[in-house]
């Protein structure tokens, strides 16, 4: 943890990374504390609402850098499935060099939290929205109409979230390479039905999944 | 709950029911207890180990029980691609009655810990590892081989797995829908290439991806 940061947020990236090795309920103020090296006091002042803000603040930060890492894979990827690729595959290195603790944080407390903090629930509801709007223009942008560009950009998430949780459980980054695999089959079979446009070339072919 | 059932099954049962909507780590011996009205003694008794063993059997025997939804769920669905849109049609269906409370409890546990139990880790990874050989078995016993036949259940699985993050956190079931219809194309596609089989006439065709 960089020191030189303010401490807010010092405590708002430890939570996040806290929470995407062992979800929200299991971490503790007192470890949040710990890890960022913050004063105690300084919890309750930046976060009056307790917890639940914290939690709501460290995603809706987190959700908006795996955004601009989401946007930074996809842009100039020609064509659009090597971004897809790029994406999926980082994720698969990432993971496999935390030894499979490094997941995704949002998916994690979502899951905890769909059920039991509306606050929290509305927030992962808002990354994973964001999310998929990135992708889904990146994709409108090489050329695929907004509604399949959509659905693709639907499809990239669940694979996503979906890999990650059995990559973990089964300490295997393949099955995560393997669903970027998929997608990125899927956005070059949607261009391939599609007449080529100027500066896109048509889409290496890839095997039908 | 019910109160016929052996105190122990009743511990599992509603431990199960609980994990579901809310994972393990926010879910405490006191409110199993309670839930479950056990006796206290009771769970010192039957999991002398503590929460670690009560998340670990509690888990292997919802393993066991999807398991068999999902072999139920494939049994005699021709084409196969019928079988795996009944089995995401009835766990959107459940989602949706459920109001969006009860989601995968292997997954939701299965993220918060794989880093922090490899007790727990290793049935979740077990429990993915069975359901991807009853669904494979149920598409090579269709005339997949059975290479392909892996990785479309593995398609299957991280489609479900996903596609049950994003509809519990948007509230909304369609998600998990769409992801029945994309593995189920994939399986059309994958049975399409190849020649039919005696008793296993040629699938209607859907719509690619």
């Amino acid at each position: 943890m960089d020191e030189k940061l303010p401490t807010r947020d010092r405590i708002l990236e430890t939570s996040a990374g806290l929470f995407r090795r062992q979800g929200a309920a299991a971490t503790g103020l007192k470890e949040i504390v710990r890890e960022s090296q913050a004063p105690w006091g300084s919890l309750y002042h930046h976060f009056p609402d307790g917890k639940e803000q914290l939690v709501a603040e460290s995603l809706l930060r987190t959700g908006e850098r795996y955004a601009e890492l989401m946007r930074r894979a996809m842009a100039d990827a020609d064509p659009p499935s090597a971004g897809v690729l790029r994406y999926f595959n980082a994720a698969a290195d990432n993971l496999a060099r935390s030894g499979f603790a490094d997941g995704c944080p949002v998916g994690t407390v979502a899951l905890e939290a769909a059920n039991t903090s509306e606050r929290i629930r509305g927030v992962c509801a808002d990354a994973f929205s964001t999310w998929e709007r990135v992708i889904a223009d990146a994709l409108t942008a090489a050329g695929i109409p907004r509604s399949r560009a959509t659905d693709l950009a639907t499809q990239f998430l669940f694979a996503l979230e979906g890999a990650l949780i059995l990559s973990r459980a089964q300490r295997n980054e393949a099955i995560l390479r393997r669903a970027g695999e998929v997608v990125a089959a899927a956005v070059d079979a949607e261009l391939s039905r599609r007449p080529s446009r100027p500066r896109r070339p048509p889409p290496q072919t890839r095997q039908a999944t």
